[in-house]
């Protein structure tokens, strides 16, 4: 069952019925157009407006929402979950979504958290695509409370999509997420709202590349942003520090340290290039 | 004559050959290796080292260089030009380059400012294309001093390249070029330095094309910052309070706020799709 047919949800229904993984596949959705949307394109079988009256079929079940609706859904569903009922999220935060499944979710319902990193600048149903995931890093974040075979179970899904799964601590994921995702939509939003209207005509592929990403959702960032922000504040205020420097440089007409903060950025944009795949 | 067989240089070399625009063309490097390359890469038929000694042959003189070199070689070369040649640059940045032309070069020389806007984050003849310029867009920046010959002649070369010619005042060139261009870079130079080393392996596509101008040359930016500072510091300080209001929102837990901040880049982010083309 998936809660949430929009890009991310729409996508994982796609993905499922082409690798013939589910026989069945309910989703559900607050808006009956995007319900009727997913069944038209294929993605789920079957939708639903009202997340209780269905949840307590599902074996298996994917919380895909922005994260403030997946921590109310995990609170409205934990009564509701049959026995063995196995359950992940997306969100792209993962401490308060790990902590409220294992406070709300009793014993018999074994959670484990996800996030699929696949590019999502582009929102809804329409934007699905049945090879989103694919060869894209997926990030699970197990606990010591985290059942094994369920575990097992949701890296096997994931996989199957065709995601590399990497395991990581809840905490450590939102601190590398706050660097090397949340700090950059930041700095994107930031800077295309400083670049006058008049101007836009005569931008290039660089101011194009540098805020590709400031097209993403206000909705979902809003919800990242108050979910991490211990995180994210820490990060954007190295990032103010870092510009300062190099103001300061510029200001003091100082070339060498200008070069010095150039080519930390040249390095590391190297190791950038090097370390990822794609 | 093309000054400087870099990435930009070399492409211009390459083009123009593909073109059959030029008969015969000499390219000047401070660098053998990178005159070398360049012959044999087809761009340009003869090299020197020494710009002083064949200048004089020049009937047209691109100067492509960073712009610190295009400003020390108008100053080195603006006696020993012959009567009616053309002169033309590449420089990211153009009132001090105008300036400096008008201020050096004696009246039977022609000179006329441009900006061929194509992607420059890799350096180096290796990295020259001959389709670098098609469908880009050039600014050129001629003044009231400027000869309507030379200017006709300098807008007709870069249209034969392939490139959208726009006019434009220097200053206004400059202005708006802090904000598209040199903020940007800046922006990027910027958050690259404040990614921790070992969070790189997990970084996705986010990341990867915010920072991509990160790649661009130190030594090139060093003299833009240097040669626009007045702009860019002013870009540079909206883009923090952009940021700082974005840092308000999110301690304040106003979320109202965040979405104006997040509504407006996603506002212009579209504005930004349906102005520029490719």
């Amino acid at each position: 069952m998936i809660i949430g047919t929009g890009m991310i949800g729409g996508s994982i229904g796609l993905a499922l019925k082409k690798q013939k993984l589910a026989a069945h596949i309910v989703g559900v959705s607050r808006q009956e157009a995007s319900i009727k949307a997913a069944i038209e394109m294929g993605a789920i079988d079957e939708g639903s407006t009202d997340i209780r009256k269905v949840i307590g079929g599902a074996d298996l079940v994917i919380l895909a929402t922005p994260v403030k609706v997946i921590i109310e859904n995990i609170q409205d569903i934990s009564k509701n979950l049959r026995r063995g009922c196995i359950v992940t999220d997306v969100g792209s935060v993962k401490s308060t979504i790990v902590e409220t499944a294992q406070k709300c979710f009793p014993p018999h319902v074994l959670f484990v958290g996800s996030h699929p990193m696949a590019g999502i600048e582009k929102n809804g149903i329409a934007n699905a695509r049945e090879d989103l995931f694919k060869g894209a890093v997926c990030i699970m974040t197990p606990t010591d409370k985290t059942n094994r075979l369920a575990r097992d179970k949701v890296k096997h899904f994931w996989t199957c999509l065709g995601m590399e799964v990497r395991m990581m601590d809840p905490d450590q994921h939102d601190e590398i997420l706050a660097y090397i995702s949340h700090l950059p939509h930041l700095v994107a939003f930031g800077l295309m709202r400083v670049i006058p209207d008049d101007f836009l005509p005569h931008a290039s592929t660089g101011l194009k590349d540098t805020t590709r990403i400031a097209a993403s959702s206000s909705k979902l960032w809003g919800d990242i942003c108050f979910s991490n922000y211990r995180n994210i504040l820490k990060a954007l205020d190295e990032q103010v520090k870092s510009l300062s420097e190099i103001r300061k440089a510029i200001v003091d007409k100082d070339e060498s340290a200008l070069f010095v903060c150039f080519n930390q950025a040249n390095a590391k944009r190297a190791e950038l290039e090097k370390k990822t795949h794609g």
